[in-house]
């Protein structure tokens, strides 16, 4: 761990983040195969080469790199989302970007990998309710929360109409994702055909303007 | 099987079907206890109190014993919906009655035993698609298609403004369901407080009919 050569210490923390990501990596392939329960850190670590001793320095036990495979996947999925929803606030044509969103918010939690541990979280929410906690505060949580916030300017713009900015949030996000992301859950299906979200999204949007836009 | 006895004969068939009860009903609590693939033929036996050769003789094997607990169980809480979607036709009062079947609807999905199966089946939709595709049949997809119907008569009579009444019809399913179901899903809630599921299904009727209501 130590060492006397300067160079070493150099590319240490770069060799330390390489090795995390490769567990990461490898615990994403291993934990969507085998599920929670079916998966070893043994065969992480075989799967990442690394020692097993290393997958524990990086992560403490099973359940927290599990987390930190979440945290990493929905964040990857929902950072840009976010930034995008904000960036409405001060939007001069409304249902042009509300558009824009909602293919790219679906787009991003319609990949192959999201459904996937999404699926995998839900088939274990009975057992383990902690791991899907962090799916749902960093994915629809954080979006809806960051949703409301914009709607409540733009109704104050008199852009939109609305009581109650988190509701009208919940129903935006829900017009756009829940016919695509609820046929994935339960059919198994990982990709959908693209211009289907497309035509899911702008039904989505126009539905909702419909309810909550300008008359 | 057969029996020379007139008595035996009449009693062979209630006999038969309390059997197939008892094994559905162990089947539903060995599944959501321990999974699909955690669940063996033995212990449903043994649970219900049969042999293992009579729950072979009700049931092929375990895949067909699991489609027919996912048969039973969403048809209980969906068949009642359905008939009560199909009167709306002639509703006098729309925006009462939709109220009163969101509610419903929304009740009856969230039933502890209704959602723990859902997560079961979405759980393992990667690996058995075919697990989920009853569900999704019976359940959303039935539904949804006695909706459109509905929607398209009251779209006749004036009462709703639409163009495509299965879009419409999917938008009022998951604006009623949606945010509950997906907290749900995955926050492993199996009791959410009545009385904001009331709230959820007044709220969807609300921007449902905002959208797509006479104006």
């Amino acid at each position: 761990m130590s060492s006397a050569s300067p160079r070493a210490d150099d590319t240490a923390e770069p060799r330390t983040s390489r090795k995390r990501r490769a567990i990461l990596g490898a615990a994403s392939t291993v934990f969507l195969r085998n599920g929670y329960v079916g998966t070893s850190m043994d065969e992480i670590a075989a799967l990442a080469a690394v020692s097993k001793q290393t997958v524990y320095k990086h992560f403490a036990d099973k359940e927290r790199l599990f987390a930190e495979l979440v945290v990493t996947t929905v964040r990857e999925a929902s950072d840009p989302v976010h930034d995008e929803v904000l960036d409405l606030t001060y939007s001069g044509k409304v249902e042009a970007d509300l558009r824009d969103l909602a293919r790219r918010q679906l787009a991003k939690v319609m990949q192959p990998q999201v459904l996937q541990l999404r699926r995998l979280v839900i088939g274990e929410a009975s057992r383990f309710p902690e791991l899907g906690r962090t799916f749902y505060e960093l994915g629809p949580e954080r979006t809806i929360a960051a949703l409301a916030t914009v709607f409540a300017q733009l109704a104050e713009r008199g852009v939109l109409r609305l009581d109650d900015p988190s509701l009208a949030a919940e129903h935006f996000n829900w017009l756009v994702m829940a016919t695509p992301l609820n046929r994935a859950m339960l059919l198994g299906e990982d990709e959908p055909p693209a211009a289907d979200l497309v035509r899911y999204a702008d039904a989505g949007v126009r539905a909702f303007l419909a309810a909550y836009g300008r008359p």
